[in-house]
């Protein structure tokens, strides 16, 4: 097999209880390294494994963050000794003023905006990064729309890792500054992130780095498999019976589902039925439109929206979104950019969460869901916040601000009609 | 005694193992309700509380968030039970690349930026809304430097009750759309806090509103400790030698030491010596000053710098603050706007924590107060990083950004020397 960039060959143990890489179209098996496509019909790789009888005590006793999975991803059984920004194990919100106000009866919120960059993408270069160290790569990588970048960069930095980090050029200043701000290099490239990416493929197949959601990238994506375990666990170890997760590439979506299936499959869960939803922004809905059709293809588009984070045009993982939403039950959906900016302050006014656009794009797509009654309003449902408001506060700066300004005067409070 | 404007009285277990307020200059005892200033002498109010035998055990087994001390908190016993955003247990950092740049031998970084609304103000609001509750207020306010407005919009938008809160009109974009974007009334007032928060007395004084850091200051104030516990638990239920924090008011600070006196009382660590240090930027730095003067009296100045969380120029709690930095033989030390900016960057670069100002201005002043020989290199330290850089990126904005822009194409890449 093609052992693309990888500096030293695999230790025992370097990935846990990952047996080997395995194509998802042909099921040709790999050996564990930096690879990404199946030689034989350049299918995607997945991690496969060989996992021992697990308890839930075991987990449990493990530490606060998405290390307690350990056992169940691709890393060394010491990864919480090594550096790290120790991601995950954050809030499963009970969101009942939300429900009250969608009219659902049972509603939980995963808070991902409480992770060390304030998005899930810290889970998956968690693992990606642990990754990196174990094949000796030095310099780690990616293509982002944002808040990657702003992962890879902190986790880098504190991993003592060099880091080169790729974004369009057009981005929020709440993701380029604060992927700067850790000191690795940043490049800005003049085109949207269907070009970033397919330039870092190049960068990838020529430099001798570990680009995270690129030759790490089987890795990289079991870490969001983490978000299903910890609301399963964190619903006291069962499934929910709905979850809403958005779409970008599609990965976090297709990761949740099998984190569900792989805990039922270990016992550690009772295998109940659930029903995966996809959410996008109308500006790019490729996956959306898609299901519509009935297609199995995703026809790529050019992305013009305000949920920049999910602004991938030709995604990835879009068609194994479809597998999943369409074997368990489930719809994806799209929903314009003021919905977005309304399910953004939906969100903030009922629970106190500020979630960035990926969070709107959520929250609108389950309240339309409910409307065309494809989301059960009776069935205990998860919302997936995955982003932070604070770094995408254009969407809402042009609608939300003081209530009143006025001079520091008891007269100027009295006549301003406040109390 | 005075029940300002409590619209309802007290119930019994309300406040927990808290039995009375108490006068910090004379001693005076007051009944528990919406009071804060002596009717004796004017001195300020403290929480006096009758706390029954704790264990280890006993606070190990409670919530991951503040709520695990509620037997040390005015809270009462189910206060995890009433809906909140369940603040704190955030993450204590070995900060072992940042000791290496500045030559010491065991940092801690205390990681506040990950609480709910990314700043410590999520603790204190947390306390100050149970007694909101308790007393029966169901509007509440605040006058706010910025993350306290954040903290307390998100927190009453959860708990359902209406919020009134007051900023300076100059605030950071990234601390005004954050706080109006859950719903509440926000009010821009022309001046500085010390003019917000004299017009914020004054509306205490009038309306029946519980503003959470003047009428239900001593039960707010309270909500600080909690940074102490949870740093001598998280250090294996000891107390560190050192610990920097940050002064606005100076309540955070002297709030810290007393946690830290109250453990080893109960004997839940050993009562070992520890030094407090507080640190100001030089543009507001009235309390750092009559450190230097040796003064017990704090004058007050105009604040004019960039980290406008700590700008508070007339500090309620100046000369409580010098007597622990004295009484413990610590020290208050300030650094300039530019210091301030380095030492974001410096977490940053070596932590991967990206710091709001008052962060930059405490990393910033534990660099200083080694160089001067007042910090010893040797003793293990922790540094309390209070805030979230997403908050102030104007800050960094004009040093950091891309290291290049490019072409969507890999000769760009080669031309641009980033290999
Ligand atoms: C905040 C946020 N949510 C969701 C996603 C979707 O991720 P995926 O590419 O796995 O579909 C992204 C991707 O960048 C994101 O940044
Ligand atoms: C981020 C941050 N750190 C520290 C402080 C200081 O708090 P105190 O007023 O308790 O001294 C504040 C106060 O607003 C703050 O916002
Ligand atoms: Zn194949
Ligand atoms: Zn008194």
């Amino acid at each position: 097999m093609t052992l693309l960039n990888a500096p030293t060959p695999t230790l025992a143990g370097a990935f846990g209880n990952a047996v080997a890489l395995s194509c998802r179209e042909c099921g040709t098996r790999f050996e564990l390294g930096a690879a990404y496509a199946c030689e034989e019909c350049f299918g995607p790789l997945e991690v496969v494994y060989d996992v021992p009888r697990l308890t839930r005590e075991h987990i449990e006793s493990g530490p606060q963050s998405i290390w307690r999975y350990r056992d169940l991803l691709p890393v060394p059984a010491d990864v919480a000794a090594h550096p790290g920004l120790h991601p995950g194990w954050t809030k499963l919100v009970k969101a009942d003023n939300l429900a009250r106000e969608l009219g659902v009866k049972s509603l939980w919120v995963k808070d991902d905006s409480g992770n060390p960059t304030h998005s899930f993408k810290d889970r998956v270069v968690g693992v990606a990064l642990s990754a990196a160290r174990q094949l000796g790569f030095t310099t780690v990588g990616c293509a982002s729309t944002g808040n990657l970048a702003n992962a890879v960069a902190a986790a880098a930095a504190r991993a003592g890792l060099r880091s080169v980090v790729f974004v369009p050029s057009n981005l929020e200043a709440g993701k380029t500054i604060t992927t700067a701000v850790y000191g690795g290099t940043l490049v800005a490239v003049e085109g949207n992130y269907d070009d970033v990416n397919r330039l870092c493929s190049e960068v990838a197949g020529d430099q001798p780095w570990g680009f995270v959601n690129i030759n790490l990238r089987p890795y990289y994506a079991e870490g969001s498999k983490t978000v299903g375990y910890e609301v399963a666990e964190q619903l006291g170890w069962h499934l929910p019976e709905q979850v809403v997760a958005p779409v970008a590439s599609g990965s976090l979506l297709t990761k949740v589902d099998k984190g569900f299936t792989e805990l039922g499959k270990a016992g550690l869960v009772e295998a109940t039925p659930y029903k995966v939803f996809g959410a996008q922004a109308t500006g790019c809905s490729p996956v959306a439109q898609a299901f519509r059709a009935g297609a199995d293809i995703v026809k790529p588009v050019r992305p013009d929206t305000i949920a920049k984070s999910l602004a991938i045009g030709n995604p990835a993982d879009g068609p194994y979104a479809l597998d999943v939403v369409r074997r368990t039950g489930g719809a994806i959906a799209d929903v314009s950019d003021d919905e977005v900016v309304e399910g953004i302050r939906l969100l903030a006014r009922t629970e106190g969460i500020f979630a960035e656009t990926a969070g709107g794009v959520t929250v609108a797509v389950a309240k339309k869901l409910l409307a065309e009654g494809l989301l059960d309003p009776d069935a205990e449902t998860v919302l997936l916040n995955t982003g932070d408001g604070l770094k995408t506060l254009d969407a809402v700066a042009p609608v939300v601000g003081p209530t009143a300004t006025i001079a520091p005067s008891y007269d100027a409070f009295q006549k301003a009609g406040l109390a």
